[in-house]
């Protein structure tokens, strides 16, 4: 359907998202701030999106009857995580734009195709080997040598579906701790990916947009710091020079325009070495907002939310200016129980994401500290 | 119920919301972004406010059963507008805390009892008389002179409920056309209000917010220009003297005092000549957040539409800080139809409310265009 690839939003349409996380709750909320309403498909009773939309459906995402019936209601789809099936996500597009669609998703679900995307561009990345079996793991660490990490191609998330191996003789522990199969049993295989080690000196992310008519723009590069696999803090500026910086706006174009992108994405880095002659090795392509963008919500001309927005819209990009420095702390679960001594911060800016239980590695919500530049 | 008046909210309560405008909209995504729900009562079907707020009841606000289910789903009370029935929150008020209460409301409804309160204060006001009657008009305009203005004591709004007085024999007609009888009819009287033209320089107004705590926090002043008596463009900083604006913020400081206010309210004011020796002239107060006041969305640390809702959960003040000077202009009927151009515009900060139609003198959107400072 040619005529929908170029179709672009009138104030007053319908955006239907996929999932219903905090993610999809600040997609929804830009989108009524631009005179949008939304429509969050979730299969969870307690998406935090339910209640901030005008109209919701629960189902699962391979309910074709429920989807169906969501794309009649609404002018253009989008997700708000990479885990939609692509199944899902190609049965919608034959029946209303998809934005991005199902190739950005298709390749950002895995992490194989993800590199391999990547060198095919000339742009670096750990050192990797596809791995299916115990047999493959061994032979792959022997040539890529410790320390590695082996990874599920799909599905990860905060650090779940990886285990490091930091000699040669933990990679059948590693393989069975991912849910592999010892060697020589039958079952289903594990589709991993073994990467080599990458002794960073810090770790940064470029949040992105492309809007339908290719345009592109960039935040300023933020740096991320985690803690157990989750990311805790983000700040901008980061510390990298110049150069460098514009070196990873340049290979997050170039991953846009392969991919065909529209809407706003992540490509988060490891950083080797410091100064003008560090290195970038691309980690991961996120297709969708992310939370190391958090800060452009308080710290930034446009939000990655409202961008995302005018991006599925067909809209032109809003302005991506940074309004100073900015730092961005995760409330992780119960982290969220300071929610009133920020509060009482005259410079903190708080959001929290209407989730009811403060379960433990859970995102309740972030705070956006930012000074004037 | 002294317990419930200090009541404050933790995360994830629900605010009642009376009105469903685009003041109910704004403040029901405030709240949203710190982890609160809404519940809007409002009697329109097509209320912009709904679409944005987990929960609504379209009813009248005389419907005491449907009042009563309200009070009963929330957990606090706020409404977006002073054209609410003052019964209608006593009525409340018994059931839920409702912030501001039925003192505020009851006085800003009322521009003779506003006129009223402010010279108890020591706060000039334009010269008034209070009109009953065709007769109490004559002898009223014989004694404050043209030209004057006679305007409704209640539900005025946007130039409506007034009409301007040049000369004496204008009197009969100006009373006839605000909807009063002929001398000698019989009727239930129009009760209205006689004013003194104020021959102004500038109008100013200031957003302040009381929290529960009694605590203060203004918003710098902010001038503004009306267009058909419908405010057109507002912007900071005004281009008043620091004493003038310290006298300002000092007269919004004691009406709101004298209120026993919480929330954010507006204080409209006439200036009359210029510089150091300029005389502020208190015109309205209203309690409620303010369409001067949008300009903080895009240009101060917490918008006017947070602050409103933090105070209204008993929760402290955020920071009124300037990020800029920044400059609102309100998109009234048709000026909507330049959405696109606006989008276009790298550091304009475009807000619509999900009107449907574009009716003549209609808000349906704003635009926020900031620099840094």
């Amino acid at each position: 359907m040619p005529e929908q690839t170029r179709l672009t939003l009138t104030p007053g349409a319908c955006i239907g998202i996929l999932g219903g996380g905090q993610l999809g709750r600040m997609l929804a909320l830009a989108a009524a701030k631009l005179g949008l309403s939304s429509h969050i498909f979730a299969p969870e009773a307690d998406s935090p999106a339910f209640a901030v939309s005008a109209t919701h459906t629960r189902a699962e995402y391979t309910d074709e009857a429920a989807l169906a019936r969501f794309a009649e209601a609404v002018d253009v789809i989008t997700y708000e995580f990479e885990n939609v099936p692509v199944e899902t996500v190609r049965f919608l597009e034959a029946l209303k734009p998809v934005r991005p669609g199902s190739k950005a998703l298709d390749v950002a679900q895995d992490r194989l195709r993800e590199k391999q995307l990547a060198r095919s561009l000339g742009i670096e990345t750990a050192g990797f080997m596809p791995v299916a079996s115990a047999a493959a793991l061994k032979s792959a660490v022997g040539s890529l040598d410790t320390p590695c990490v082996l990874k599920t191609r799909r599905f990860g998330y905060d650090g779940k579906g990886q285990v490091s191996i930091r000699k040669p003789e933990d990679a059948p522990a590693a393989w069975e701790a991912l849910g592999g199969q010892p060697m020589g049993a039958e079952a289903p295989p594990l589709l991993a990916i073994l990467e080599k080690f990458v002794p960073f000196t810090c770790e940064v992310s470029v949040i992105a947009a492309r809007g339908l008519d290719g345009h592109f723009a960039a935040y300023d590069v933020t740096e991320n710091e985690h803690r157990n696999h989750i990311l805790h803090r983000s700040f901008v500026p980061s510390r990298l020079e110049n150069n460098v910086t514009e070196a990873a706006l340049s290979i997050a174009r170039r991953l846009g325009e392969a991919l065909d992108y529209v809407g706003v994405f992540a490509v988060e880095f490891f950083v080797l070495g410091a100064g003008e002659e560090a290195r970038l090795i691309v980690n991961e392509i996120a297709p969708r907002v992310h939370n190391s963008g958090h800060w452009t919500m308080d710290g930034a001309r446009t939000s990655q939310f409202e961008q995302h927005i005018r991006a599925v819209a067909g809209w032109p990009l809003g302005g991506t200016e940074r309004l100073g420095s900015c730092e961005m702390i995760n409330l992780i679960g119960k982290d969220v129980e300071t929610w009133e001594k920020i509060l009482a911060e005259p410079a903190a800016c708080l959001h929290l994401y209407g989730k009811t239980e403060a379960r433990e590695g859970r995102k309740m919500g972030h705070v956006n500290r930012c000074k004037k530049a």
